[in-house]
């Protein structure tokens, strides 16, 4: 099946927003074997949105526009669609209703232009947006659905996942299985010469390397008529690649790096301390992300002072001076530091130089050393990242989990392909 | 002028890679009076290609191609151009010369098809790439600018920079003048309210509401042919929305609230701790974003247990016991305690509930409360936000940034619009 997703919005044309709702829909569907044909963005003018839209339509089996859908004069989305199809807007009550509902939970004052919300084109489908007023439609148009999503992204995703995915999959029929196997530690051309040609005997399969901060993902999507043949080629796949890159692999599917820990941490029955400096509180940020944290995360030190590092975690002042903050030495006594002040199982420390000032010859901008400490005993390295600040920021972040993941699961520090 | 820009390339369709071309040439050529009308994205088809080159000519003054210029064979860019336009390919001497200059002076080995760039379309002008083997090229065809780039994003940078810009600046003849005003601690629709038929008296300006995370921007961009004119205007609009938005707009263009916060603490000499405990290490990280943060920010505490709490920023456990350990006793705790226990001026307490679980009818998921201490005085505030646990704790973040912005800066902690 392949769709047509139009994007809506000035701020996108103009290249100052990044248009991450195309990207989420485009990799969510492309899972479940449903092809984007093509993607065109327009501004805020309801001819051309009109214009996007009818276009689509000749070409694509299912349209899919994101944005434009609130209530100020500049959201022009549900009036164009409404001209385009020839379907009149109709005050719909029970999304009125629940208009009303949600600013009175809220407590919120909101102006009676919430309420052109409720307008919908005569003969779509509601699918409720528990996240904000404007609601996902489904019109299906002369056998072509269209969907109408707001451009809000956690409201655009949330009705993505909920909604249209599970619409579009049923609808192209296809037999599609998929799974991810998260890799860090390595690189995009490391796993590529690992892998090789394997693929080729995946009938059917797609292997996609998908890198981010946070590593390679290595999705495969099988897809075909017969249920059968693709389960049993899936599952050939998952084994084979398993096996290929088992010493980088940290997760599967969308299992986050601070998941797999919180799970390791729970199991062990440990608590566990942070101790930063050059990630300044991403760190603990990441562990906390996972609801309930509180169960296993006791308190994490953002120690960016010297005179910080060494009063609350008990770091040597002469360490400092003979290694620099950052070194392996501080990075260990970070660690311990933050195991013992906090009186828990497990420590990390990060030190590092995230830049773009402060770099040297010996110790370049991007260099980075964890520790962790632990009743299974100390551990730690030295990484050199390249990037900007942020980029340097959040790898040394993930690694210092992927350390403290290996460190727990008792798993070699430096993995080898 | 506007125009369309046509991406190329199966790689951006699927989501995979972000498209920074389209955003390059789109904020480049704002900034010289080119608007970019649409924008469309298609896979590596000839059929494709043309298709979508066809329609651009039917409706943009003129149009930029990136991608699909290499040498492989789903480069087919050059092919669907000639095709579409009736201009077929011709090898031109001189890039064949220069694309075998070019590989000799590298000491490369490339394959006999990267010849294959020196296929060019009848009557077009060639814009020599310096970066790599693909030149940029203009066909005029039917008066109207067809202009094909390579999709690396160097090269492609290089040569709008040089080629593209120029020549389209000249081309248009308008005049574009633009700002951003950035608000915080509000609502769109108020905003819309407040601001109500305004721009009306602006003309050739629009004004975009641009919501996210961190606020909602005010984006006013004000275009015509006459420059006096487009600069009057926008110095009228910038100074009106300036005064109807004046209690919360943080900053302008693309100063974060993080840079405003480190700024006020600059000026002020003084230096800043913070104690979080729901955005677990969030605001420390936002203040670290800002290379230099080390000049104020001293450390952080995550105190995520209650027990934290009272060792680490000397929270009384009586307060935790009477309020809870979300209330605004605690975050008034916690802000003169990391406060005093960095021996630092300035302290920023905040706790809440991020949720999903935890909340109750008094304090539902969402309750934030956040304080600040300093030598301007003590002060706090209650927020009830709503969305995901990261929505919330986003929000949470930037409001507690806002808050210690408006007690820093003097202003009144509740804004009124």
């Amino acid at each position: 099946m392949q769709i047509e997703i139009i994007t809506i919005g000035d701020e996108i044309l103009s290249g100052r927003t990044v248009d991450t709702n195309f990207a989420f829909l485009a990799r969510a569907l492309e899972a479940e074997s449903v092809v984007v044909g093509w993607h065109t963005t327009v501004g805020d003018t309801a001819e051309r949105i009109g214009d996007a839209l009818s276009r689509a339509l000749e070409r694509a089996e299912a349209v899919v526009l994101t944005g434009g859908l609130g209530p100020t004069p500049d959201d022009l989305t549900r009036k164009a669609v409404a001209t385009t199809l020839g379907r009149p807007l109709k005050l719909e009550e029970r999304v009125l209703d629940e208009i009303r509902a949600r600013i009175k939970r809220l407590g919120r004052k909101l102006p009676a232009s919430v309420e052109t919300q409720a307008l919908i084109p005569v003969g779509a489908e509601v699918w409720p947006n528990a996240l904000g007023t404007a609601p996902g439609l489904l019109i299906v148009h002369e056998g072509k659905p269209v969907i109408l999503l707001p451009g809000v992204p956690y409201e655009m995703e949330a009705l993505a996942t909920e909604h249209v995915v599970p619409y579009l999959r049923k609808k192209s029929g296809r037999q599609v299985e998929t799974f991810t196997l998260r890799t860090a530690g390595t690189f995009e051309t490391l796993l590529q010469e690992k892998i090789g040609a394997v693929p080729q005997g995946w009938p059917g399969a797609v292997l996609a390397y998908l890198p981010s901060y946070f590593g390679v993902d290595l999705r495969v999507t099988v897809s075909g008529s017969d249920a059968k043949q693709v389960r049993s080629v899936a599952g050939r796949a998952y084994d084979q690649l398993k096996t290929l890159v088992a010493p980088v692999i940290y997760a599967e599917g969308a299992t986050t790096m601070e998941d797999v820990v919180g799970e390791a941490l729970l199991e062990l029955k440990f608590r566990l301390a942070v101790a930063e400096s050059c990630t300044g509180g991403l760190v603990a940020k990441r562990i906390t992300d996972v609801p309930g944290a509180s169960r296993y995360f006791e308190r994490g030190f953002v120690t960016y002072s010297n005179g910080a590092k060494v009063e609350l975690l008990g770091v040597e002042a002469g360490a400092i001076e003979a290694h620099g903050a950052v070194s392996e030495a501080v990075a260990a006594q970070m660690a311990t530091g933050a195991r013992r002040k906090a009186g828990v199982e497990v420590g990390i420390g990060v030190t590092g130089i995230a830049g773009p000032e402060g770099g040297s010859k010996e110790k370049p901008v991007g260099t980075v050393f964890v520790a962790v400490s632990s009743p299974r005993g100390e551990g730690g390295r030295k990484y050199q990242f390249v990037g900007t600040r942020n980029t340097i920021r959040e790898r040394a972040a993930q690694a210092a989990l992927d350390l403290a993941r290996r460190h727990l699961r008792g798993l070699p520090l430096e993995p080898k392909l």
